[in-house]
Parts: C-alpha cells; sequence; structure tokens
C-alpha cells in the first residue's frame, strides 16, 4: 500500500463503524478471538498497553492507601446464592465447574468424571468470597477500614461477544474494602470513582461524564452505583469504571459484623469498584481513525519508532549509526517520569510496509532517517495525528528539544478532542415530545440526551425497547441536577444522561 | 510475648516441620485456606512478596526478548486430548466447566443449566492453546522464533493440598517459544532455566541445583525437563522451576508448521517454561526459623521497619519527629537501584507485639527508636538474622553509611546458609546397599544422595513406595556424569540426585 490517499482500515468508520473497530484490532495485532466462544487471545501489542494500564493505577491505587491481595477464581455456588439481588444478577451468565477430573469412558471418549459435592462458579465477580473472608479477619472498629484490590480474570458468559467490549472471560481490578462507617465508605466510592476519572482522563486521553446509575443500572447488590460513561465517535456510550457503595448488604449476607468504638455489633459498609481490559475497547473507539489505532502517548507501549531508510547499500552502517545515536540520545528523555521508549525497526519487510504497520499500531511519532537527514542531521517526523503522508522536517537538537512537548500536546489535544466530541454531541431537551421527536429523526445516531427524569420501570423499558436507549447515569457534576419530569411531568426528576450504550 | 527465648513459633521446626511451616504462614499473615477445598487466599503480606518477584523475574523475562501475551483459560476438551501423553499426565487433576448458568429448579434449589456443547478445561497449563495459535501464527521462516509469556491463574485439582506448595489454584508465568530448528529451542530452554537459577539464588537467596529431570518425572509431552531443586530445612526438597524442551509434540499435534529458508516444510520446535507462587512456599522453608518468617531483602515488601518508643507523652513529638528524619534519610538511600522500603509503625499496638509481629513477618532491619535513640541521634538496630534480643547500637551517621552493606550482607549470607547446608546434607555414595542402608537408618532426614543410576522403572517405584525418595534430577554442573549404576551395575548409569520430594 502506498502513502497515498487511500486508508489503511476497510471498512472505514463512516462505512460500517462496527466492522471497522474489528478491522483496527486485528491490524493493530492486539487481540483475536479464541477458539472457545467469546474469550480472546491478547496478543503482545495490546497486552503492552493492559501493562500500561494496570502499571499507572495500581500506583494509583495503592497511593490511595490499598493494598493488593488474591482470591481464588472459584465460588461455592452456595455463596453466591446468600446474596439474592447478586445471584439475580449474575446466574444468566456464570460458567460452572461440576467435575475434577478426566477420564476415559466405555466407548473410549474423554468425558468429565470425578462430579464435585458442590458446583463452583467462576467468578464473575469477587463481593461473596471477599464478604466471606472479611467476616473472618474483622472483629474490632480497629481492624478498620479493610483496603483490598487484587487483579484478576473473571468470567460472565457471554451471548453477544465483541472483543476487549465484551468478552466471556476478561481481566479486571476489582476494589474491596469495607469501613466502619455509612459516611467513610461513601467517601471511599467517591474517592476511587475520582481516581478512574482522572486516570481514564489523563492517561487514556478520553473524556468522561462522571454519574450515579439509575436503580435499573445499578450493580447487582450495590445501594448505590457510580460510573464514567464516555462517549466513542459512533456517538455510543461505553461504560468505562464503575464504584458501588455497597452499604450493608454483603454484609448482612456474609456477617460482616465489629464491635464498635462505643462496645456495640454493628455491621460494616463496604464498597467495591473496577475497571477491565473493556477500557482498550474504548480506547480503540475513542481515538482510532480510518488508518487504525491511535494512541495516546502516555499510555503507548513505544512513544518513537525509528525507521532506516536505506537505498544505497554504502550509506547503511552510517544512516544505522546516525539512527542509534538519535535512539540513545531520546532515551536520555523523559516522558511521564521515564524514559521514553523508542524502537529501531530493523525487520526485513519494505520501508512502506514498515511505515504504515507502526501506523496502524498507533505508535505516537515516526521518525523516517535516510541519506538526506543523514547530512543534513535532521528528522523527518511523523506524526500519529496528521495525515500519514504530512511529514515535517526537524533540525535533530530542535527535535530533542522539541519532543516532550510534542508528546505532551499530542496527549492534550487527543483529550480536548473527545471532550469536545462529547459536547457536541450531547444535548439538553425540555419535553418528550422534543426528546421522542429526536430519537425518531436520529435513529442511529443520536449522540447523548440530557433531560429531567423520575426513574420509571416503564418508561425504561420502552426507550430501551423501540430506541435502544438507556439512562446511562445522573451526571455529578451539573449545576442544577433536579427538574420537572419530562414524562410524568413530577418535580422532582433527576438530570439524566441518556445513551445507546455498549 | 515478652522478648525473651521462648520462640514466636510454636511447633518449632524439630518439635513438627510441617505444621511449623502452617504457622509461620499464619503468623506472617502471608495466606490462608478459602472455603474451596485446596485453594488459598493470598494476603497482602503474601501477594506484595509475589509482586516484587513477579516484578524482577518480568523484567527478566523481557530483557531476554520475550513479551507477554495473554490466553484464555478455559480449553475445550478436544484440544487437551489432542496430545495423548499430556491429557494422561493432567487428566487426574482437571476442573471442568460443563454449564454456563444457573436456574432454580422445581425444587426452588439453584442448579447448573445451560450445559455446554463441549465442556471446557480450566487450564492446568497453556501448551495446548498456545499451540493452537501458534500453528495460525506462522507460517515462514521469518515468522520465527516466537517468545511468549503469560503470567496467569492455573488450575490443577490437588487432593493434598497445601498451602503455597500445591494448591488447586495457584499463580504462575508460562513461558512458550517457538523456533526454527532444535538446537535454538535447546538453547532457549537452557537459557530460561538459567534464568531461573540466577534469579532464585540473586533474589530468593535460595541455592540450587540445575538438573535434568528423568524419564519418569518429566513434564507431560516434553522430551526433556531442566529443573531446579533446591533443599529445604528438614532436607526435603522442592522443584522451584522447570524448563522444558518440548521438540516437536506439541508442533506436530497441532500442526505448527513453517516454510524454511529453503522452502521445506517443517515443524516447529518449541518450549516452555515456567515458576509459580510455590516460590513462596520454598522461600518460607528455606529461610524461616523458629520465630517466624525470615525475607531476603532483595524480596521483601519492606526494608525496614522504624518502631517508636514513646514512655513519656511529652517526648512524642520530638521522636516521631526523629523518626520521619531517620526515614526520609534512608530513602535517599538506593538499595537495587530502588530507594529503600521504609515505614514507621504507628499503630495503636504495645511496643512488644509491634516488634513481635515485625519479626514474624521476616522484615529484615527494625529500628527501635526511643528518649535515649534521639538525645544521642543514635538507633537500636535490630537484624532478623540475629536473635530477637540481640540490638545494636549504632550512631545514626554510621547507620546511614553502613545499610546498604547490611541489607547486601544479609542477602549473601541467606545464600550461602543454603548453600552449605545443601553441600553438608548430600552424600555420594557408591553402591546399592550403601544406598539402602542410608535410607533405612534415616528414614526422615536423608537429604539428598548422589549415585550413578540407569533409569528403571522397577528401581523407581520401589524407592517410591518402600522410602518415599525420588530421582529429583541428573545434576547439570557436575564434572563426571555417568558411572557404574548402583543397582543394576551397567556401565551408563547417570548421576543422579535422590531426594524426598515436596
Amino acid at each position: 500500500m502506498s502513502l497515498s490517499s487511500k486508508n489503511a482500515i476497510s471498512p472505514t468508520r463512516a462505512e460500517d463503524y462496527s466492522q471497522w473497530y474489528q478491522e483496527v484490532v486485528k491490524m493493530a495485532d492486539l487481540a483475536e478471538n479464541s477458539p472457545v466462544r467469546g474469550c480472546m487471545i491478547i496478543k503482545p501489542w495490546g497486552y503492552a498497553i493492559w501493562e500500561n494500564i494496570q502499571k499507572e493505577l495500581d500506583k494509583r491505587i495503592k497511593e490511595t492507601g490499598h493494598q493488593n491481595f488474591y482470591f481464588p477464581m472459584f465460588i461455592p455456588l452456595s455463596y453466591m446464592a446468600r446474596e439474592a439481588e447478586h445471584i439475580d444478577g449474575f446466574a444468566k451468565e456464570c460458567a460452572i465447574v461440576t467435575h475434577h477430573r478426566l477420564e476415559v469412558d466405555s466407548q473410549n471418549k474423554l468425558v468429565p468424571s470425578g462430579e464435585l459435592e458442590e458446583p463452583l462458579v467462576v467468578r464473575p465477580t469477587s463481593e461473596v468470597v471477599i464478604g466471606e473472608a472479611f467476616a473472618r479477619w474483622i472483629n474490632s472498629y480497629r481492624d478498620l477500614p479493610i483496603l483490598g484490590n487484587q487483579w484478576a480474570n473473571i468470567v460472565r458468559w457471554e451471548m453477544r461477544p465483541r472483543i476487549f467490549l465484551r468478552t466471556s472471560e476478561f481481566l479486571w481490578q476489582e476494589g474491596h474494602t469495607a469501613h466502619a462507617t455509612a459516611v467513610e465508605a461513601m467517601e471511599e466510592t467517591s474517592k476511587m470513582l475520582d481516581v478512574y476519572k482522572v486516570f481514564v482522563e489523563e492517561f487514556l486521553a478520553m473524556s468522561v461524564i462522571v454519574g450515579e446509575k439509575t436503580e435499573g443500572e445499578k450493580f447487582p447488590g450495590a445501594e448505590n452505583t457510580y460510573c464514567i460513561e464516555a462517549m466513542m465517535q459512533d456517538k455510543k456510550a461505553l461504560q468505562a469504571g464503575t464504584s458501588h457503595f455497597l452499604g450493608q448488604t454483603f454484609s448482612k449476607a456474609f456477617k460482616i459484623k465489629f464491635l464498635s468504638s462505643s462496645g456495640r455489633e454493628e455491621f460494616a459498609w463496604t464498597t467495591s469498584w473496577g475497571v477491565s481490559t473493556r477500557l482498550i475497547g474504548g480506547l480503540i473507539m475513542s481515538h482510532s481513525d480510518d488508518d487504525g489505532l491511535v494512541l495516546p502517548p502516555k499510555i503507548a507501549p513505544l512513544h518513537i519508532v525509528i525507521i532506516p531508510i536505506v537505498h544505497n547499500e554504502e550509506h547503511r552502517s552510517n544512516i544505522m549509526q546516525y539512527c542509534e545515536s538519535v535512539m540513545l540520545e531520546l532515551k536520555e528523555t523523559k516522558f511521564c517520569n521515564e524514559s521514553i521508549k523508542i524502537l529501531i525497526d530493523t525487520s526485513v519487510k519494505s520501508t512502506g510496509n514498515k511505515i504504515w504497520s507502526w501506523i496502524k499500531k498507533g505508535v505516537p511519532i515516526r521518525l523516517e532517517i535516510g541519506e538526506k537527514e543523514l547530512i543534513n542531521q535532521s528528522l523527518c517526523v511523523g506524526k500519529r495525528d496528521n495525515s500519514p503522508s504530512h511529514k515535517i522536517i526537524f533540525n535533530k537538537a530542535e527535535f530533542l528539544e522539541k519532543v516532550i512537548n510534542i508528546l505532551s500536546e499530542m496527549q492534550n489535544s487527543m483529550l480536548c478532542k473527545t471532550r469536545e466530541f462529547t459536547d457536541q454531541n450531547t444535548i439538553f431537551v425540555n419535553s418528550k415530545s422534543e426528546f421522542l421527536e429526536m430519537l425518531d429523526n436520529e435513529k442511529n445516531d443520536v449522540g447523548f440526551i440530557k433531560a429531567f427524569w423520575k426513574e420509571d420501570k416503564d418508561t425504561e423499558k420502552m426507550l430501551k425497547e423501540k430506541y435502544h436507549i438507556t439512562p446511562r447515569c445522573m451526571p455529578l457534576e451539573e449545576k442544577v441536577k433536579k427538574g420537572r419530569c419530562i414524562f410524568s411531568g413530577v418535580e422532582d426528576g433527576m438530570l439524566t444522561l441518556f445513551g445507546r450504550a455498549y
């Protein structure tokens, strides 16, 4: 493929957004479907992004006083059943282990054997096993708070899997905490929601809306669920992280009791919060273009790739030497407190293929270095947020001086772009007729709609079934949060954000 | 408990080694058994050790050219069945998922439902799923080598679980590579075995013997299995890591074929290698004493703990200020390229309880700071490898100057101690009668025995059944590796290390 106006990804976003997404994943070599339906293989480029997410988020989780632990992935069925709402929420999507060995049957076929006395559920989330342990660990108010977190794999059987966005197995972190008072638990819930918001905006350059979930969209067993919601380029919403105030739901189900400072026996207040590999799906759909993945520099596994261009073999060693000296000088530079991550592509591919492969992988900066650059001590710079054919010639010293600015500006402008896009595609409506008219007119392209609404199941059902639209959240950062419900006319409607969701 | 001669761990090693181990785990708050038999909850102190293992080993795995990826934990039964030796090796210990949801039956009981067409095995290791992917990824010799690794949870159903040492679920890393030639694959196998040896000796301060497994002890499906074996304080062997040359076993089972540079279609050569949370069990049993865990400084979550001792409230703020200034100065110091990890214990516990809790957790250095230390600008230093009552008074400046030496010497002497212990408890025997006499005389305390042996199943079976002793490996770092078999008298016996194993 030449560096022409043709795009590297086919179909384009405009042609078929959903298929475009699959192609970006494939062309960037991020992940692929596995032989087990709904499960994915995360390939090195995709996993390196996850490792960067883990590293930064883990730091922030620890800085806010949490410690990591690890709980078993198997949950006895009877534990799952102990909290009614919780089991209702997960029963339809649980993988169940029923046997603990294999044997050859009379027809010489390998079959499960050694049936377990009690089936085990592969964790769809860990409130119940962790609740059981908290009940053992906590005796006195002095044992509180417990602030824990784990990085783990999770299984929720998906009937309509979609790579990174909805997979039967996914990777995540789940924080679990217990507190002496409701106020402290609520503070924790808010604090971690804020950690998510800041991380996702600063590192993934995705503008998010912080809000509270409605009754119908809450986590099974939570009193309140808070979330960060982001708008993708097709104007659909992606829930990017959640933080739950669990009240005393799990404390009562698992008897997490403690002796308070005044000597009374009380139930603890718990929280849980998580983000998953779904963030990678959000990252892709927020920034990528018709040439493939676009990575915010702060989360990119590589910041800069150097592509040596050798037309004449006699110049090879000088060009390579120049490339290496540029790489060494750039490594001296710090971006986000670490050395710039840089690589020289010495593979046997053609120059065009090299360039396109790094464009499709979303590397922020490409340096093409050939004879001319060697002679002039210059660099031919391609920025991923420009068009592939747009190159800038820098004097080497100038580039070294400016590289951090270039990366920072790229990071910032990506965030601004998603913020502007979200704002431009969010509309406030003041009446039911306006609301429904919008939905009727812009069926596939509606964006976010804000309206005052007093929750009721019938309206929610109608909107979901007829328009595939759901209340995403009640945004927290709004000046006026209450008003007259556009559906029922009652005065205590909440400002609610509606959208089509992944 | 006072700082008397009484030990913190009961029973002691001499009284009941196995029970002592359980108590050390419990008293250091490393892990505990979960409601699911055989599965463990890794608590923050234990998990922090695992994170340190991961961090250092991951660095070394990447430095040797490997990239991380992630494969699904579910393996279709038919995949497992494709390689006969492999399935034979794991069939008896596989957790099997047979259903993908739960429902309430007619007796109002929650039961598995939605039976899967094909049962899924929870990975006991990932050669087969990774082999299937390698077959798709590899077409030409240009695609080789593939050098991958994953950090994952693994399930092998254990009938006799033992925390960290044998658990039904455990955490590990598994490297998987594919190469164009047998020589390259064998080089990889050796390289990673060496990475393990160096890491375990340098970081975990456990002296290991590098060897090749006998036929009977090989990994199911491997052509050759190499291992590092360590001697625990009860003189039993612990297999601490393995590296497998898989030959073309999995290539043939999964059709991992490539077009060679000369245009022929060939099967690739593969390897796999892994270490697990079992290393933490080895760490405990190598170094701990009758007062609890002893951690090599390089792997300790904390290097130094400061215990403020305030007898008189009016001195509190000055003492705390002094503690903090000491902490800040120590944080300036680098150990293993990172700031010293240090904490001031401000909990409400009594001084005695604080001291004992950190002793039991194995923190290398305790600094007790009270009025006297404040006045003299000195530090009262307790080293974990000394007896709890042994304290050294340092001038502050002197300690700051010497702290890295103290930590390094502690690290080195721990390694030397395990090396000497292993050497002292390894005996070479030259005849069958000498061999059996030893076993008859020292039934529970035999250590390692080296002898020339030509593998035969009957002898192996007899030794295992009668003496619970197995061939641990054929050591690689021996001058004379071949000799007359002490059992059969044939000349081509291999120098073999025998021992009782965990």
